[in-house]
């Protein structure tokens, strides 16, 4: 029989790659046009919603490596159903640029704001599900995780993971009557997910023979 | 005598970056100018053609990575022909946000929807004949292959890469009548991939002596 | 009791990632415009701030990637707050393309020169401050500190960081009575971040068990 | 006595990093105007200067990387001088985007052509020359050199090297009378490039205790 498996190690390093480069080029999107140098104080200024939608995405994406960090670090070998679910998971990461830039355009914008900031949400609330997804067929088929990985971890990561969903979901439909309020809930479970990131508070890993 | 034979991590490192980044700068391509934020669901809408064409783009790269992988792993070392042949082969996966961004752009007009597509589906075909001329290439020169690669795995992998430049073959001509049903057939091709990618079936492999 | 620790392994890889892209990312925002191609070795000299913004966050980056790679370098394991203040410096990091742009967009302007360099220089502050954050954190807490750190060590590396963050402060405050001259200050320091950069006195280390 | 040395570990993955996101950068620079989309195959056609220079652009780099590695291959640290002019190479390595989209512009524009391949020719050039001014480096101080580098291999190294900085300087010459047979010359050293690159005819190589 054979068996359809692979290594951790590339897929985290192609998975580190899609990251890093997603959450760079987020600052592409910042941008003051040529015409509004005459008071470029002002102009810097007035670009707010571009460095809140920038830190939002980012601290989002940071934090979301470091979660992905913990489940692949837990992993003995990656099944095909968990390899697919990574990719879907890395397209909609590196997707995350375009509704931050609609985002950050939008928010002077009384007719478009609403729209975009529940757009933004959809893809933050899409990326975190199936993050959950991940982690979910995981825990379902434990021989992908490593003997010494404990049921006390899994359940402390469940934990973790399973409300940030719901807070993704309750901010998007809290952007419906109050979009700006809906951007700072954002933010603020961005910053959360990186304050409550766990480190592997197990030993280092060496990739198992698969 | 000198050969000339690299081994394969930094290869592998070099290609799997940019995998990485091709799939990851697609998105730059999508884009809504402010003039239409007035009506900012239906401008969302009405991009469908640039997320098709992203999610075509990223699942074949991403399969396409896949295989990449599957052969890199089977490899000993590399020598002077795979070495080129990959180059030229990132030349192209490189190359493909270029084509992407014309046909999510085209799609929405009738003089130039036909030629985009073709245009690129010929680079999803050039792409995917040169993975066939890397694995090719490896089958012909045995002594570049693990000494555990057996000729079942062989026969495997060559069974699975060959379809793939047909359909892209026959899919690029269909694009000639019928460019929209091309279009889907393109993102089934890289869904298939994805969904048919084999993992490394045998132990994990260290770079052998050179 | 659950410790919160990371390898360093992965976090200097991402970090490396996002350090190389951000340096990268720097040559997009250089452009001529199709009209002034008529006399174009003018409109080539006529983007010297263009090359001097470039070569300035170029080097500051490199420099800054050096002094990473330093502290990195001499740790056993990560903590939670040495990986947050990280994450941190990343999100400023990757921000440095858009103060370089306005920058160099802005020195032909006589109304916001000043206002674009005091931003530049403000953003290089706030990078080499959140490095001088980091090594201060790590110092605090030894028991980051790979055993055979010694305390010469860490005073010299304390030395070189104190410094570049006041020149960083006293160029900024230069900046606004004479903004290229502290330009030429900022690339100075830069091209010193480079110079003076330490190698690894010490052995290779490995990453130790968390 | 305190040594400044690095290892060649994170110095090779920073240049991979930088080398592979410039190459695949220069696609961002293709573009057809929605306004010329009316006659597409003429269109895509018509920017054949821009493909010219970005495969002219990918396989000089990627030639570029290749001796890149060779020369890393056989280090066994990196002194301080060898990590500064690293540095400096890298920086006209990510600058070259820039004069490749100047080049793909001008062609057709029978005022800056001249000028557009004699600056991508300089850039090229300069690139070249620090390539040979850090094997340079690495010869003159053995001590750099791994034990088993034998003085052949140095002098094949250097004399496939040398020829192509005269190649560059000669290229940038003809550009002053003939520019477009210029480009087809940067063409023709960059085929050449990844043509002549040697593998690692040696076994591989581990970093040394520095």
């Amino acid at each position: 029989m054979v068996v359809n498996r692979w290594g951790t190690g590339r897929t985290e390093a192609f998975s580190d790659g899609v990251f890093a480069i997603a959450i760079t080029l987020l600052v592409l999107d910042i941008n003051i046009p040529q015409s509004d140098f005459d008071d470029l104080w002002h102009a810097i200024v007035h670009e707010w919603p571009a460095y809140l939608a920038y830190a939002t995405s980012f601290l989002t994406v940071g934090g979301m490596w470091l979660a992905h960090h913990g489940i692949f670090r837990r992993l003995r070998y990656i099944d095909a159903r968990v390899m697919r679910i990574n990719l879907i998971l890395l397209m909609f990461v590196s997707f995350l640029p375009f509704p931050t830039r609609l985002a950050a355009e939008a928010i002077h914008n009384a007719n478009s704001e609403r729209v975009a900031i529940i757009f933004y949400g959809l893809t933050l609330f899409i990326i975190s599900a199936l993050a959950g997804v991940l982690w979910t067929q995981v825990t379902r088929h434990r021989e992908l995780l490593r003997d010494d990985v404990t049921d006390e971890e899994i359940s402390e990561i469940t934990k973790r993971a399973a409300p940030s969903i719901g807070f993704y979901a309750g901010a998007t439909l809290l952007a419906i009557p109050a979009p700006r309020a809906a951007a700072i809930v954002y933010l603020v479970i961005g910053v959360s997910g990186v304050l409550l990131a766990r480190g592997d508070t197990i030993g280092p890993r060496e990739p198992e023979p698969v």
